[in-house]
C-alpha cells in the first residue's frame, strides 16, 4: 500500500443536481485540488456517492466549515482521512494460521502499512506465529458450546474494546459472532468466507463444493453483519477446478485465493474506497 | 471442433487393480494404439473412469469380443465413438436468442461439427434465426399456465421424440421441464444456466446477483436432470462486476460468458470428454 | 450496448487545479446534472483525463460557449456527444470470418446498437456472411504482393473514403496498411490482434505461443497507428491452455478470447469510454 | 502439498505403439496399482510422455527389472519417486524478499513440504526473514559488475554445490546466470520472472508494461536455461491492470501473482507433475 500525501473524502447523500459542483467548488474555494475524484449514482436507491483525493494547500479550518454547511445541505454521510495516520488493525484467527499468517508476512515487507496492534486467537499455536513477527498476542479463554462459548464470545468482546481498533479483520476465525459484537464493529470488521457467497454460505464450503461438482472455487471478503456472510461484499476471487481435486486439493487451491482476496480487501478498506449503502459496497477500485 | 480420425471409448467401473492393463493389453492385441489416455479414480466412491483415443489398424470385430469380456469381468459401462459421425443437435430457446443465435454461427463456419435438426422455441422470432442459418424450425404451440403449459410440455417431448438427436441444448431455453422429459434426455439434455451455481439457482439470477452485491457473476453449462438447476455440471464460467453495473449491465456481460460456457460444454460433451457419476461429471479436457 | 438519453462529455488537458470545479459549476449553470463522472490525471505526463455524463435540461447553446471559454482556459481537447446518434461502422476482415460474423450477430440481436454500412473483404465467402444479415458487401480486388497489394490497400482506402464510417473494425482483417490509412482514420480503427500484446506481434502468433511452450495465449484490441501492433491497447483477454493444446486448439480457445474483446472494445469505444494519450488508453470503463 | 503414499514414475520416449500396455503390465505383474496415470503424446515432434502414481505391494526389485527392459526396448528416460522423501530446496533472492517470504510462510505452516536448506542472498536483510524463520542464511560477498560480479558468481556457484540440493528457487534473485551454473542445475533450478514472459523478457518488466498501456500483467515461473526468461514455461499466471495503475500498482499487483505462481510452479515440480522436451513441458496437473 502506498503512503500518500493526499487527504480523501467520502461522500454519501440522496442524488440531487449540484452536489459534484458544490463540493469542487468547496475544495478549489480553500485551495485544494483534486487529484483524483471518482462518483457512482445508484440508480434503485438514488443515492450519490463519491470519493475524492485532495492535495494542494488547502485551509482545514475554511473546508471544515465549508463542508459543513454542504453536509446541511445535502443531507450528507461524510469521511475525511488525513494523511499520514497509521491504522490500528486486530487479526483474529482459529485453528487455520495461513491468512493471519500472510497478513502478517504483508505488514513485516511494507505491503501492509498499518499498526497490528494484536493477534487475537482461541488456539495457542496463533501464539507462535504472533511472537514470530514481534506482535502482541492474545488467547481466549473459553470454547465453542454452552457458557465456555459465551465466556469466549465476552472474552473476544472484551478485547476488542480494549483495544480501540480502527479495523478488525476476522482471517480465518471461525466462530459466529453475536449481535453485540457484530452491531458494535458494523463498517470495521472485515471476513474471510471460504466461497463465491452466496454459494456455500456457513459450515464446510469446500466439502459442499467438492460434492456438488462445482469446476470454480472462490472466497468472499465481506463486511461483518447480524446474518452470517451475508454482509456487504467487498472482493471476490476464484479459481478453477477440476474432477481430480479432493476436497483437500480444494482446500489448498482455496488458500491462495482467500489470502490475496482478503488482502485486497483490507487493503481497499485501508484506502478508503469502500463505501457501505444498502447493504452492497461501492468500491473505488 | 476438430474433426478426427480417432475411435473414442470411454469406461466407468469399480475400481480394482488390473484394468488399465486389461485395457491396454486388449487394445494392442487387436492392433490398436492408445493415441491419448485419461483416467480418474474417484476416491470417495472407488469408481475408475478413463477416456482412450485409438488409432491404428484395429481388428473391430476382434476388439468388441475382447471388449464383451472385460465388461463383464470389471462391471464396465462403456461408451465407444467411432470417428466421422456427426451428431444430431436439437437446440431450444424462449425469448433470447443470443446463446442459439451463437451456437448456429458456430455450425455455420464450421467450429461446431454437428448437424442441428431442428431450432425449437415457443415464440416466433426464433423462426427468423433459424431461416438465417438454413435450419428447420419448430414453433411449439400451448403456453406458460394450466392447460396451455401442459400442452407445450406435451409438443416439445413429441418433437423431441419424433427428432430423436443425439444432444438437446437448452439454449436459454427459460421452462421448467416436466420429469418425463428429463428421464428421457437424462445425460443428452445440456442447459445453460445464468449463474455459478449453486448460488442463485432458479428465476432471475441476474437480478439477485445485482441485489446482493457479488463482485462477480458467471454462468454454468450442466445435464439436464429432473430438480431444476441441480444436475451434474459440465462447466462454468465467471466475468468480474462492480458497483456500476446495472443489472441489464449484468445482463450484457453475462451474455458473453454464457454464450462461450455453453459451446464450451458443447464440445466437451460431443468429444465424449464427459463422464458422469454420482451427479458429478468427470471432465477430461 | 444500452441506449441512453445522456449527453457524453469527454476533455483532455494539461492538469492544472481548478479543472473539475470550473467543468463541474459549467454543466450546472447551463441545467444540467452530472450523472457520471469518471477522471484521471496521468502522473508522468500531467495530463488530465475526464469522462462525463450529463443528463437533464440542458441549455446547449449556453452550454456551447461556456465550454468554448473553458476550451481556451485550460487547452483543452474534447469531444461531445448527443443521444440518439448511431455509429456508422465498418467491419473489415479477409480469410478468418468468425470476428464479423459474431459482430453481425450481435448487431442482428441489438446488442450492437450501430449500422453497419458495409463488410469489405478480399474474399468472396464473406459476400455471403454480409447477405446472411443484410448488410451491404465490398469485395477488394487484388492480392497480397507487389501491384495487386498497392491495388487491394488503394481500393481499401477509396472504400472508407466512400463511406465515411465513424468506425473501422478490423475483424481479422490480416493485412498490413499503408501509412496513408492508419493516419487517415487513426483513433476511429480497431484491430483484433492474436496474442496478448506486446508478446507475439506480427505473424503467426498461435504457432509461436505453441512453440515457447506458454501457459497462456490471449487477444489484444487496439487502435490501428502506423507501427504494426504497436498502437494504444483498449482491452486484453486471455485464456489458459496447457502441452494438450495442439496449434489448432489454440486457434479455437484463441477465438472465444478474440470475439470477446473485440466485442468489448467496440462497446468501449462507442460509448465514448476510451481516450488515448501518449500511445496508451484511459478507459473509463 | 499432501504427504503420499505413492510412489511416482515419469516416463519421456519417442512414440510407438505398445507403451502403455507394456507399463501397465509391469506395474500389474510385479504388484502394483496404477493409481493415477496420464499420458502425452506430443505431435510434432513424436515424443510420449507419462506419469504414473503406483500403489500397491509392489515387489521392487521386480520392478526395476522389469523397468530396466522397457527402457531397453523403448529407449526412455524415466525418473522414480518413492514415497517418504523431502526434497532439499536452496532459495535465493536480492533485494525484494517477498517471493522468499511466501515460501518460508508456506514452508512454516506445511504447505511446503520441503526441507528449506539455505537462503542464499546478496542482501544482509534477507538474513533477518531467514532467522526469523530458523533456516541457514547465506550471504554472498561480491557486486554487480566486473570482478565483483564474478566472484559473487562463483560464491554462489559454490553454495549450491555444498548445499546439493535437489531444487533450487531463485524467488526474484535478480542476477543472470552464467552458464556453469545455469547448465549444472539444468531442469533444478525454477525462475520466477515478473511478466507473461515472451512478453517484456529481461529488465524492468513492469516499468515496460505501464509504458506500453497493458490491460493485463503477469507472472512466469519456468525453470532456468543459458538463455535469460527462455528456459521451459512452467506456470503462469496474470491479474487485470488499468489506466489508473502507476508502476508502483502494477509492482504491488505483480506480487500477489508472482508469489502464487512460482509456488504452484514449485509444488508441481515437486510432485513431479513437470517433464520437460524441446524446451517446452508437459504439466500433468
Amino acid at each position: 500500500m502506498t503512503t500518500t500525501d493526499l487527504s480523501v473524502l467520502t461522500l454519501q447523500c440522496p442524488d440531487q443536481p449540484g452536489i459534484v459542483a458544490a463540493v469542487a467548488n468547496l475544495i478549489s474555494d480553500v485551495g485544494g485540488n483534486i487529484a483524483n475524484a471518482d462518483q457512482h449514482t445508484d440508480r434503485d436507491s438514488a443515492v450519490f456517492l463519491q470519493r475524492i483525493e485532495i492535495d494542494g494547500a488547502v485551509d482545514w479550518a475554511a473546508f471544515d466549515l465549508g463542508l459543513a454547511q454542504l453536509i446541511e445541505r445535502f443531507s450528507m454521510q461524510h469521511t475525511l482521512h488525513r494523511p499520514g495516520i497509521r491504522d490500528r488493525v486486530v487479526i483474529a484467527c482459529s485453528a487455520e494460521l495461513y491468512c493471519a499468517a500472510d497478513l502478517l508476512t504483508r505488514m513485516s515487507l511494507g505491503e501492509l502499512d498499518v499498526d497490528v496492534v494484536a493477534l487475537i486467537s482461541d488456539k495457542p499455536a496463533a501464539g507462535e506465529l504472533a511472537a514470530q513477527h514481534g506482535i502482541p498476542f492474545r488467547l481466549l479463554d473459553g470454547g465453542l458450546a454452552g457458557d465456555a462459548r459465551a465466556a469466549q464470545e465476552a472474552a473476544f468482546a472484551q478485547a476488542l474494546n480494549e483495544l480501540e481498533p480502527d479495523l478488525v479483520v476476522l482471517a480465518r476465525y471461525m466462530r459466529i459472532l453475536p449481535e453485540a459484537i457484530t452491531l458494535r464493529w458494523n463498517g470495521r470488521m472485515i471476513n474471510i468466507h471460504h466461497s463465491f457467497l452466496p454459494a456455500f454460505a456457513g459450515a464446510k464450503p469446500y466439502h459442499r463444493a467438492h460434492k456438488r461438482g462445482v469446476k470454480l472455487i472462490g472466497a468472499t471478503a465481506h463486511y461483518v453483519t447480524a446474518e452470517l456472510d451475508a454482509g456487504p461484499i467487498i472482493a471476490q476471487g476464484i479459481t478453477p477446478v477440476s474432477h481430480r481435486d479432493e476436497v483437500e486439493d480444494l482446500v489448498r487451491k482455496g488458500r491462495d485465493v482467500e489470502r490475496t482476496t482478503l488482502a485486497n480487501a483490507i487493503r481497499l478498506h485501508l484506502e478508503h474506497r469502500v463505501l457501505v449503502w444498502d447493504n452492497r459496497t461501492c468500491v473505488f477500485a
